[in-house]
């Protein structure tokens, strides 16, 4: 089963240490990092903390076969720092929990650990610890990401009214498009790169969701981490309103376009129904409009797009030419 | 495989629901509980965030099929909260990420679910978020535990300093014999049932913990969940000492030690490598004894007791009646 270099032949303490080597040096708000029975953080003067924690399980959420594992550690990460987003929280602290089969090699593991170490460096977010254990099963890291907002100006999902504007950021169905790509193996000439880029290395939109906090600019914000239909379902749920959005509306890129459309799927529902987007839905309020108009001339170049309108009738409806439909419900992991 | 009572049949968010609706009122300092993104917590005043996480896996940590539901979701936790004692910190906050096999039955997930409330209330502990994903390998449940420490008075196990008492809480061995005794099913009239009580249900030794930081009377700490042997080479390490344990002193339950001397066993040896313990291990220097005293004297029936002496030597090594050898490396949970 085990090589000299699969994880089974290195053990426990040796793997901490070869995680630690790649770990920068801590910044000075780490009081202890990776190392003891368990990390010491100053908070964030004046700030509340914000806690989230998601597992990425092989087989599940990703394949091995056509996810490379430095993408794994990416995802991994990219996925929690999503949810801090929505928050509108500023990322600062990550435990990793590894899950490992025995065969795992011991380069994989590195360019896991090495994905997610770029992703959290370039969001200045210290690893500070974590815990490391064998499996009989898959693959699985498991991560909690620790944030911090200011007080009375952090994003929820249950603040929008009747009357808010719908936006979300960058684009739908391009994670879902380059998944179905990546599952095909049908890639032709690089035309998929950039969908498959989507769903192997999202970018959680973290100055987003800062800067739409800090300018009070969003009345509720969510992030698509099961799809732009379930996100609009969840805040509809949270938020005791109704959704109907313009589905001409909906940004979805030209390259997912036409694979959909090659693949006999109506793009926008196929958008709408693909997960693993990590975009940010939100809603602005007409006093917030002037603030979202500032914080997209901050912005640069992520596009957020105006999709809809909130409504006071408790249903997610979708308009199309053909006329309006209910939106489907979102994908469930669990099923 | 899935019947209607399973996790399978149920999805993720009935699953989220049911916990949710098992998880009582949040503290008032619990800004923003389950449901949403992320949770929003209100930091200690004056304190630091200590953060720690540990998984257990079934077939790695524990089997079903000698450990009830309501333990593993006891152990989960309680391995998490361990650690926190260990540094002396106040726990606060939990998030509980499960890996759910399709066929787990919902009687079950909800067992191992109260089970881990049933320990967070004793130690008013506010379950703030989690998330929940199937799996196709084994059971497996990750926790995140989050404390608070006075500045400057947390406990690590880097303060050994030659010349300083070593002090072990409760007894050793217990876990590891009750461990022993579940996986043979040979329990003869309820007389391992305090040893396997001690496997199954670890009482973290948290009032000890806080009580040895608030009164500064330890110079380091650790806590055992991989045995007393494992450690003492731990706090050796990191304090970059030597440790001599007298064997005579270690306290081994009379149940226990029975068990190891019915299985030919030496008794001592047998203790200190088993793991699980889940006790505390610290060290006293001089100035410190009065303030010890004190704290024992708080502590009421946890028996506390001293098993050896810190020296420069930077071995760890036991004395028996037949001499002194060098203790065992302890167990690795990875191999």
């Amino acid at each position: 089963m085990s090589t000299p270099s699969s994880v089974a032949a290195t053990g426990e303490r040796a793997l901490i240490d070869l995680i630690r080597t790649r770990v920068p040096p801590s910044p000075p708000w780490v009081t202890l990092g990776i190392g003891d029975d368990a990390a010491v953080v100053e908070p964030e003067p004046r700030s509340l903390d914000v806690f989230t924690t998601d597992a990425l399980v092989e087989g599940v959420h990703f394949d091995r076969a056509f996810t490379p594992p430095d993408a794994i550690g990416h995802r991994a990460l990219a996925v929690n720092l999503s949810d801090l987003a929505a928050m509108g929280a500023r990322p600062r602290v990550a435990l990793l929990s590894l899950v490992l089969p025995a065969d795992l090699l011991l380069s994989d593991l590195t360019a896991i650990v090495d994905g997610l170490l770029a992703l959290a460096a370039r969001h200045k977010v210290a690893l500070v610890g974590g815990n490391i254990t064998r499996t009989p099963g898959p693959l699985c890291i498991d991560i909690t990401a620790v944030g911090s907002v200011h007080r009375r100006k952090f994003l929820t999902r249950s603040g929008a009214r009747p009357g808010d504007q719908i936006w979300v950021s960058g684009h739908v169905g391009s994670a879902a498009a380059g998944l179905a790509s990546l599952v095909s193996g049908a890639r032709t000439a690089g035309a998929m790169t950039a969908c498959e880029e989507a769903y192997l290395r999202p970018e959680p939109r973290i100055r987003l969701g800062l800067l739409l906090a800090r300018n009070g600019a969003a009345s509720a914000c969510v992030d698509l981490s099961d799809g732009l239909a379930d996100g609009l379902h969840q805040l509809a749920l949270a938020s005791e309103a109704g959704l109907v959005v313009d589905g001409q509306a909906v940004p979805v890129a030209a390259d997912a376009r036409e694979w959909f459309v090659a693949h006999q799927a109506d793009p926008v529902m196929a958008a709408m129904r693909g997960g693993d987007d990590y975009e940010l839905l939100f809603t602005v309020s007409a006093r917030q409009r002037a603030r979202l108009r500032s914080v997209r001339q901050t912005l640069g170049s992520l596009a957020v797009t105006r999709i809809g309108t909130v409504t006071a009738s408790r249903t997610v409806r979708l308009k199309t030419a053909g006329g309006e439909c209910p939106v489907p419900a979102g994908y469930e992991h669990f099923r």
